[in-house]
């Protein structure tokens, strides 16, 4: 059967003052209505199942996930004592499923997307799942870039391998790294370069004999995890094993090695909401190009990034920046920092201030 | 006697955030340790007994007045129901001393500069004072210029007329209006213009005679004040006839054509503390020029004024703006309109959003 796994395990930081360890991006709602984990489950839900859908999350926010997804069995939601990376998160959630249903096939997806025509997002991610339950393989989505972004990493096609339904699956070539602008450029004409959204699709066990043929520390210890998760002693195994686990990603630990990888080009509007100017071009702008959200006042102001969640922001005379305004914390840099929030959030870390963390 | 009277009637506009109407910049400590107010009375107190100190200051702000100055006694704090300027205020406070002293002498200063040399300036005022007590006439004190500043008002000094102790008093030719940068560059170096401090020395009675020949409406407004103020209608009276009295300034409206008008050239550190960049010369400043108050990270960010009542304030790769946070107001604007805030101030009433103001 079908299982959705929600990797849940932001830190927080890329949206820092919004955003903080105890309420990561995915618990916030940025630039919707909804915050972004609910979203993504009400997406997933006329497809699969409350009961077969599965959140991974930092033990910070736990309790916040859960409270934001009521219809989840208790259960479906693992805590992570540490951040180990995307594999180690897929393999504790595939030792998960694989208890209640050894066929299980997973659907393994970020839970700070945003994206749009959601039934055609569903359909390609059951012809994902259809696929990988009969012919095995590890598979990612990739989405049609519809612009020369160099903020996002790409998937480069193989051979066409089959058809599923109405979705053409690909063999994967290999992934490709955030390109410079020329390189973007040549993946938007080249018709054979995908974004890389992060979302899969494998039969959990083949996911793990995949973990188990190229990571074998991490096949072990996820093992040890496997065998306690449903004795007493799981919460003290998984604080004692979990924070041990070799810390890597699916896409280069699992996806690059697989001896069956596979993708989908799926063209639907996709963002990772990966930084506050990705999340300035979905707000309202003002006549001066201003994105705000918030009790905001631009006055001769052109170009800015205002978000406040609370405090009135009053803007006179600047250009270009991003000004996040919360009770607690203010952040101002120019828009073409707004990659490096991280930075920002380091140094306030060696300051010791992590009442704002 | 002498008298002190403290002019404390700021809208506090000038430093929103951080001021507001019900915390003008008087209430504040604006790079300081003590609130403007509180410094102005204790630089005082050494002269002059605080029964015989004054404060006039708006009905928003008396309580809080009191509370900061616990040693007077409550009938010296006077309330304005409305903002008349201060020539209407220096007549208020003229009826009030006269009630208990008929030869009463007033110095009449603002609550909210910062004075260096506390016991030279209070020798100037004693000087003044004497002055005026036994040759009559109007007397402002005007600081000696040590740079050509753009951004206060200048007095034109007349022939010297006498000596009061060490103080030189010279007749005042005129008030001139705040100069461009060639003509404050020229009154530095005349020897002959002093910054208008707004600090000056009278007779009550003498200041009474000059409104009465100059602006009689406001004579007459202020002697029903007079009359009204030991009796129980004091309060019902004051706020019907305050409100309507002409507003001019003491400068334009009774020093520029009163008959007998004199200067004193003080030579001490002065500063009106006008803007927020006259705020940032007085704070710690860090290796990049930033001049920070609060919990404050400027990272690859130079020359910036960056102040915070609470909120930590991070600010990345940005130069020469003038950042201020508070828990539910944020101010974004470069250095160079620091004079301008009083329109965003106008703006945001404008927009309706009083709880900030």
């Amino acid at each position: 059967m079908l299982h959705a796994v929600i990797m849940a395990g932001g830190f927080g930081t890329r949206f820092w003052p919004a955003s903080r360890r105890a309420r990561p991006k995915q618990l916030l709602a940025l630039a919707t209505d909804t915050p972004l984990l609910r979203s993504t489950f009400e997406r997933l839900a006329p497809l699969v199942p409350a009961e077969r859908i599965w959140v991974v999350t930092a033990a910070a926010t736990a309790e916040a996930t859960r409270r934001m997804l009521p219809e989840l069995p208790d259960g479906n939601i693992l805590a992570e004592p540490a951040s180990r990376n995307t594999a180690a998160c897929a393999g504790l959630a595939a030792h998960a499923v694989l208890r209640g249903d050894p066929e299980a096939v997973c659907a393994v997806l970020p839970a700070d997307h945003i994206i749009g025509e959601e039934a055609r997002f569903r359909s390609a991610l059951a012809a994902g799942a259809d696929f990988v339950a009969r012919d095995g393989g590890l598979l990612t989505f990739g989405i049609q870039p519809t612009r020369p972004e160099t903020g996002y990493g790409y998937l480069e096609l193989g051979p066409e391998h089959t058809r599923e339904g109405e979705w053409r699956v690909f063999e994967l070539q290999s992934f490709v790294e955030k390109p410079d602008a020329d390189r973007a450029g040549a993946f938007l004409s080249s018709g054979k370069h995908l974004w890389n959204s992060g979302i899969f699709a494998w039969r959990a066990r083949e996911l793990l004999d995949e973990v188990r043929r190229q990571i074998p520390d991490l096949a072990a210890g996820l093992d040890r995890l496997g065998e306690a998760l449903d004795s007493p002693r799981a919460g003290a195994v998984l604080a004692e094993v979990y924070p041990s686990l070799p810390a890597t990603s699916v896409d280069f630990g699992i996806m690059e090695g697989a001896r069956h990888r596979f993708t989908i080009p799926v063209d639907i509007p996709w963002s990772d909401v990966g930084s506050w100017s990705a999340v300035a071009e979905r707000l309202p702008t003002d006549a001066a190009g201003n994105a705000t959200q918030g009790r905001v006042l631009a006055e001769n102001a052109g170009g800015n990034v205002l978000v406040s969640s609370g405090p009135v922001l009053a803007i006179r005379g600047v250009e270009g920046l991003v000004v996040v305004a919360t009770p607690d914390a203010v952040l101002v840099m120019p828009k073409e920092d707004a990659q490096r929030v991280k930075e920002v959030v380091e140094a306030l870390q060696d300051r010791g201030w992590d009442d704002v963390l």
